[in-house]
């Protein structure tokens, strides 16, 4: 239940307020090196307590790798690696024994297991992607050598009532992401977002958004015609980040609105090459990479916690109201953007390892 | 790759233009009685030539059970399933043997096997649908029995530019999708979409559009926490039906512009019991449904084949004009109704399965 | 639960006395052309009816493929095949729907599902190898072009109380085990084999037996370190046959008397090629092949069903006496060797496609 | 690769000579208390440096929990654990970096991987069963709660040339096994297993053994009749653990020799209970728990590792003699007793979790 892939496998472990969190990477190629500053390097992307716009709660966090490396290399058993948690103000979670909070999931998760780790979320807490952003890490490594080309990029496309021109979001599929603390590549609309996000602090309330990721120099031929499509891949990772709400690829929903005449990708030939005219069908045709660039867009809802009042229930079935206090974002897009990158890296790693076998 | 489910699994095989396509139905719970004729009801709802508004390409489809039941009765044994195909016209084929139809499966498939089934979409084609709409009336039977309350009912929500409110789309949630040939509930909508599909089809162009799917009476606590998340379940599932271009569950990608304040669910007692004022989380949080009823949307884009000359290139590279002849849909959308309904109770039945060993 | 492998699946359904039986290979390699004929011949070596050792049962066993192939060729797409059911006489079985016979499946099943399938025993026959001999002449096709030069050949090692000497099993490597109707290369014991078998069925009684499988030409590095080893998948993939009972590799349960300065396989040079100057391992070290033949024996009780009078109890739950009437083998252990070999092909295909990758 | 099971899944990592080894014990029933103790009980059986007749090498093994738990009592969420390596004298194997030792799978590996880690055998040392005791700790203590009758008992039944009567093993099913340091629960043949033992170590030599299972109080219907049977679970299990060379239940290889007519184990009343007059079949049929103790017996090869001269090759091809230093084990047998019985409580867990959502 907590493992994703088929051939390269992720599982992962570990709840905000336990020893550590971490994961089992089984199915890595072997003779990768593994640049261990560049892992900490993406980990530290999706890290709090970054910027301004993110929460001040500092994760010292520390990637120890167990198993699997020789000298730094990969050697093809599993790659184990766990981050102790360590800055855990678990006094500030007290009150929430005895609470359900709003939109989180204290309450499903009840009714599942007949028990539930209430500091912090427990299995639930955003925590659990950072073993997935070491993961993925090592899946962009591997890439640097069994396909150097390519190049996956993700960045804030919306925040509340801002959001790109889809349209153009091509332009930016080489663009730093990392340039403000919203990760938008839109300067004039990541200074807005930035102050949305400020304003929306102060009110002790939060925003949603959506990160969009592109993904260039993917072979045609890679994924699976039913089922195991790859963006069916893509949309079952994506929708297991937390709080995402929607997943989309090319034109997504807007195609709901299009014809066939305005959407279909006419092929044609660039030299000896054969191409397509346009990409409304975001580099994948019937499952399969076509070789276009692989464009989607992930939804996130407004983080659940917020300083402002609610009404909930206790557990034991009383009406009441709290306010979150601990240290919480208004918005976690912006962290978000390096956890799409390592999924999108994970899952294509996957797909491509199972299709390399025909070569 | 060709396999749906952990504990309840489906494989399905089959071309469009082979002797058969099928399923294996695994994992499905002893002692199930199967009513044929529901079964048969529900591939026929998927099946074209039903009205005006689809192909009228007729598929006499007959399901044959090969295995698993004993005078009806499910036995534990896996459930196969074939379904011949009949009504080809491969020689409407003919000329796709050396194009690559736009925005079809055609080129990304050779790119991964080296070589094709051309005869009409070969495994790409949506047909291969129509097994799972067998398997998916097997599970729904299976809920007839093991949890009487559940009702999963789909519709479309948007054709073209003709959409429905998303806000009142729980209003819908017992509509008989079945009254128009479009399957929208809001009649006037349903006109104005039928019109256009027959403009649509004059002009030899096509369509894309939304399903909206609500399940009532599903209980809080079935899902998973991490990566195996029902929404993540529901998602990859999705996303395997042909043309699907997006997913979105609860408030979906327009939680992206909203406050927390505005989208959290505030629990309230109804009673004894323990619900929610208000339902933007689509009935899942953290991966396990919350007791409140599942809402789900999934985009589909127009159908590529089109009667209109487009651009494309030979399998040799050259480039070349093709106009589709055969028989096509202008629009899929009111077909992929029940096909959703289809996947939704296979998808909640096996983590429905997985969940009551704890039980 | 009905599906075998990892990359290469076989997903197998069907009963003796249902419509079909039958199975769906999934993971198999584009571009194999199928040898209709052979995959026939392969069948047709496990049909009982063969010569005076087997029962008079005739099964006209023809295949049907369903989807994957395109003119004779492989394309990725799931193989799906079927085997009508013909000869059944299910009114041999009517008194078994009241009985459970001895050491076969009837009361564990119903045990297990509440249910059960009677005639013939349902899901359990012998006859649900016959899918399981398809798909292995299926991956044998596939080796000849992927491997050439590995071949797999199983022989009857022992029934009753004939046995080969083990030690001299190697020198069956290449031997043809049809040329005697129990199959077993070694001519004189063949002869007392045969004999000992008709002497039983006069007795009405069975016999249990061994088959001994040799792989030669599987180059060194196939298989895994933990878990998912070669051995180990060989070990279930067998103890899967109907009847097997025991399953060992290189010397086996001999290795438990030996010492390690006898059972060790020193390495040694060929010219410039490393090798063992013995093979007490059978060819594997450490879930991984070592470049020697492979070697193992599989063990099979004798056939459950006899003509003599055996003591048993009604499904209600009292003391009663039956006498099998039907058409049975007094040993099965002749049959068993194409199954052996079939998954054989199975397991080593799919161990080799998943190493594949990594070169 | 390295994951055990369908819905209970054991994933383990680590090599002998990294930073630590450990495992992720996913779809664990929430609600049981873990009872450390016992835990580390069952790893210490385990552990070298026991008494005389296993290595002097000393391995204070500490399990760590990093996940899972709370406040001593499962969760749900998947419990990963590690165990540190201390007592690494990685300088005992430098000189092996240039060997192939005979009959370990430092080639096989290289061959797999094209890079080892040669320090003390990596991913291939038997260290790696050590995670295994922690799991299958776990799973026994999820039996007290949910199956308190079931008693899984392991014991040597053969080192050497000395082996207990088959027939009589029944009579251990109760017994201490480490009631001596051979665990064997058969005085007098343990004296001289001792002896054996004793004497092989000074000749620098090692023996193979057998361990034999019995399981206690498994209720009817556990397992499934093809593939995932529980009888292939178990033998795909057994062959997973280090020396492994051979399964067999009920009466095995002797079955081969059997008439039916004395195989069969009739069915009969006790009282109102359905159950056999003998047990030849070992408590399962056709896949599926009978409800009879469940029998099975497990052979080892003699420890490759020995301190005599043997010849060997060089990773760069030279013909050379070694004779290994470290401190190692004349006999795996008695260690390997734990390891079987941890196994057998995962793989039973397993299928019962499967199986119980019939119920």
């Amino acid at each position: 239940m907590n493992t994703l892939g088929k051939i390269l496998t992720l599982t992962t472990f570990g709840e905000s307020h336990g020893p550590a969190i971490g994961g089992v990477l089984d199915g890595f190629p072997a003779g990768i090196t593994v640049d261990v500053d560049y892992v900490r390097e993406c980990m530290q992307r999706r890290r709090p307590g970054q910027s301004t716009v993110t929460t001040g709660r500092q994760e010292k966090d520390e990637v120890e790798f167990l198993s699997g490396l020789l000298d730094g290399v990969s050697t093809g058993a599993p790659i184990a690696f766990i981050i102790r948690n360590m800055d855990q103000h678990s006094s500030d979670y007290d009150e929430l024994k005895e609470l359900f909070r709003p939109s989180h999931a204290d309450y499903a998760w009840i009714q599942r297991y007949g028990i539930r780790d209430w500091r912090g979320g427990g299995r639930s807490s955003a925590r659990v992607t950072a073993p997935i952003c070491v993961a993925g890490a090592l899946a962009t490594l591997a890439f640097r050598k069994l396909l150097p080309q390519l190049k996956i990029n993700a960045f804030t496309s919306q925040i509340g009532p801002f959001k790109t021109d889809s349209a153009k979001d091509m332009e930016f599929a080489d663009a730093n992401a990392d340039a403000n603390p919203v990760r938008c590549p839109d300067k004039d609309l990541a200074a807005k977002m930035e102050e949305y996000i400020h304003e929306l602090r102060k009110e002790q309330d939060s925003t949603g958004g959506c990160v969009t990721c592109i993904v260039k120099g993917l072979p045609a031929g890679v994924g699976n015609p039913v089922f195991d499509k790859l963006e069916a891949s893509l949309a079952g990772a994506m929708l297991g980040i937390n709080a995402a709400k929607g997943f989309e690829y090319g034109d997504g929903f807007e195609s709901a609105a299009q014809r066939g005449s305005q959407h279909n990708d006419a092929f044609c030939m660039d030299g000896s090459r054969i191409t397509t005219r346009t990409n409304h069908s975001g580099g994948i045709q019937g499952g399969i990479s076509n070789g276009q660039p692989v464009r989607f867009r992930v939804a996130f809802k407004p983080t659940p916690t917020i300083g402002q009042e609610q009404h909930t229930v206790t557990v034991s079935g009383l009406e009441t109201t709290m306010a979150a206090k601990g240290r919480h974002d208004p918005c976690v897009v912006p962290r978000a953007v390096p956890v799409v990158e390592a999924l999108t890296a994970l899952v294509i790693l996957d797909q491509w390892l199972c299709g390399a076998r025909q070569e």
